[in-house]
């Protein structure tokens, strides 16, 4: 197959990440006969620097007629100052917003061989769920801004059914090949929109009626995916809601930077690591590259491409079983860098 | 000191933990001279039962009155779908905000006897922190609706200046007496509202020079809040972070059923456990009434009664040494029951 990818490298440790998944991406494609075209695109910070809009409409064009796009991260506490529209993560929103990326998609799973995870051992036996968080709604996207000469601030959350049906079609369809159960976290004792969330869920749960549906209200979510993360299979919240519980589940790997995420819209599709662009570690080599790498790897599902999929997978457990690993997931004195971790990965692909 | 209580048990367990709470009390009065005046009043379902009304009038009268209310808790799955302001919990947000209750004051810290967190034993050494989160305003207070026939719903974030000056105020103050240390927690990379926190937080902070003023965002914070529990002290944040943070912190101590909490507004306060209405433990004597009577003590300190606060501290840090304990916090084979725990604690103080 052929596929035209837009590469998003981004800030801080964007371009490290980046560049070990197209090494591994390369590979696979080489194994299996596809061809990769990448196109490097600007956004966040340099783009800022270079044309004054953390997301240029260049990028966004190029975005929109690309298979797939790949982010690396973008936030630079330089620009945390910048005026409204003009910091990174705007410039990561609108295009989430104009390629209409409204599922995202962040699988928390564990690597039994690692054990740098704050939780107890015995607590994160078959840990497996996926969160289902929508992405182009809600308090992200409401109205927001200030009144009273600047005294008040106000970011309006706003849901409507079809923003509700189109993700929660989506989260019971993927529950159908899993353990077939959706759990809703919302706060429909104070929200009005989590009561909408309500409603629309349970319609659509009349359609599939294989699976459990359960709600959660998203305090007491926040609570028992620590305590009872086994539990979970599906779990389907809102922008917001979302956000929190997918970087508060990362605990229960041991790295944020373990993390993949797919962004899905109805015919566009992004791939990106949930880790941030961690400026601290830019340019050192000890960034983990593999939520960058496992975004790929759903970026090869996407595609359709299965058996690519399955054996960069499979690389990539080996590596941990082997301990080629960076040092946020194993013993410092035994670390690889970023690179080697690429490396390591890409021969296991070719041998294989 | 003669003092009069206004006492809602509410739903579920609230019955069960407010007898021991009010047994401890009554043992503390006792003993240093006090008159402790009770008043019960209905809230939550059985005034919705009785007046058709989750806080009738009345009991709003006297709690206004009342130079503390003690609150056990609320909440029935059976009223979850009544309309808007008839729910259970639309009575406890109607107390809040009458009583204008805007600080609300949530402790965290560690009972070393204990095992029961999820968390790796060696991560929890001298955790101590205390969220203090907005309580009448935000998201919770701000208009909600629908509109197009239904199918669009809206909440409504607002926050004024003065509403984060008021609780940035206490914080920064509270951080004086402990470790000089205030982190704000919000999403100031994507709401307004929380620039606006941002902003006046900052400026408050110049009034306190020995006071370290971090941010975080709230992502972030409810990942560090389980790999680094140890480097908070103060943490500020609004009334719906405050929400998640707060329960998700309950997984860092045994159980949910341990923390208590204070609201308190410029000249009224009200005190109850974090932990909901528990309908499942309902009249079996097992609820843990720990977390309210830790309210209780919050209660006698802001009386300024310190010492009666410290000897009801040592008998509950007594009990605990003692395994007098319910079935959450240790293994139920050994545990006793509600009662039994009130009645141990009672018995510390009389012979103390
Ligand atoms: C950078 C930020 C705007 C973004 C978000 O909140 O969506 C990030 O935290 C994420 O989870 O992808
Ligand atoms: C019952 C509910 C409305 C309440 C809240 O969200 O404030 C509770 O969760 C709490 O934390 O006190």
């Amino acid at each position: 197959m052929i596929k035209s990818i837009s590469i998003i490298e981004g800030d801080g440790i964007g371009p490290e990440v980046i560049k070990q998944t197209i090494k591994v991406l390369n590979s696979i494609a080489k194994k299996y006969g596809h061809k990769f075209h990448y196109k490097n695109l600007l956004a966040g910070s340099k783009a800022i620097e270079k044309f004054g809009d953390p997301m240029p409409e260049e990028t966004i064009n190029h975005c929109l007629k690309a298979d797939a796009v790949l982010f690396g991260c973008i936030g630079d506490p330089k620009y945390d100052h910048n005026p409204k529209g003009m910091r990174p993560e705007d410039g990561l929103l609108k295009l989430r917003k104009k390629m209409n990326l409204y599922c995202n998609i962040r699988p928390i799973s564990i690597f039994p061989k690692l054990d740098k995870s704050p939780i107890k051992k015995e607590l994160l036996n078959n840990v497996d769920f996926i969160i289902y968080r929508e992405l182009t709604g809600g308090v992200y996207f409401g109205e927001k801004g200030r009144y009273k000469n600047g005294d008040k601030a106000y970011d309006h959350c706003i849901y409507s059914k079809k923003e509700i049906e189109k993700i929660g079609e989506k989260a019971f369809k993927a529950a159908l090949f899993r353990k077939k159960k959706v759990t809703l976290v919302d706060k429909a004792n104070v929200l009005e929109t989590s009561r909408l969330w309500r409603e629309v869920i349970k319609k659509i749960s009349l359609d599939y009626p294989s699976i459990d549906l359960d709600f959660l209200y998203i305090d007491n979510a926040s609570m028992q995916i620590i305590m009872n993360p086994k539990k979970f299979d599906i779990i389907l919240t809102d922008n917001m809601f979302g956000d929190i519980l997918s970087e508060e589940s990362s605990v229960l790997t041991s790295s944020l930077g373990l993390l993949p995420s797919a962004s899905i819209g109805d015919d566009k599709s992004m791939f990106e690591p949930i880790h941030g662009s961690y400026p601290q570690a830019e340019g050192k080599n000890i960034a983990n590259p593999l939520g960058c790498i496992l975004s790929g790897s759903m970026m090869l599902e996407y595609f359709g491409m299965y058996r690519e999929k399955n054996l960069l997978e499979e690389a990539v457990k080996d590596s941990i079983e082997k301990e080629i690993c960076t040092p946020d997931i194993i013993d410092s004195k035994l670390s690889s860098t970023t690179e080697e971790v690429g490396d390591y990965i890409k021969k296991y692909i070719i041998h294989q």
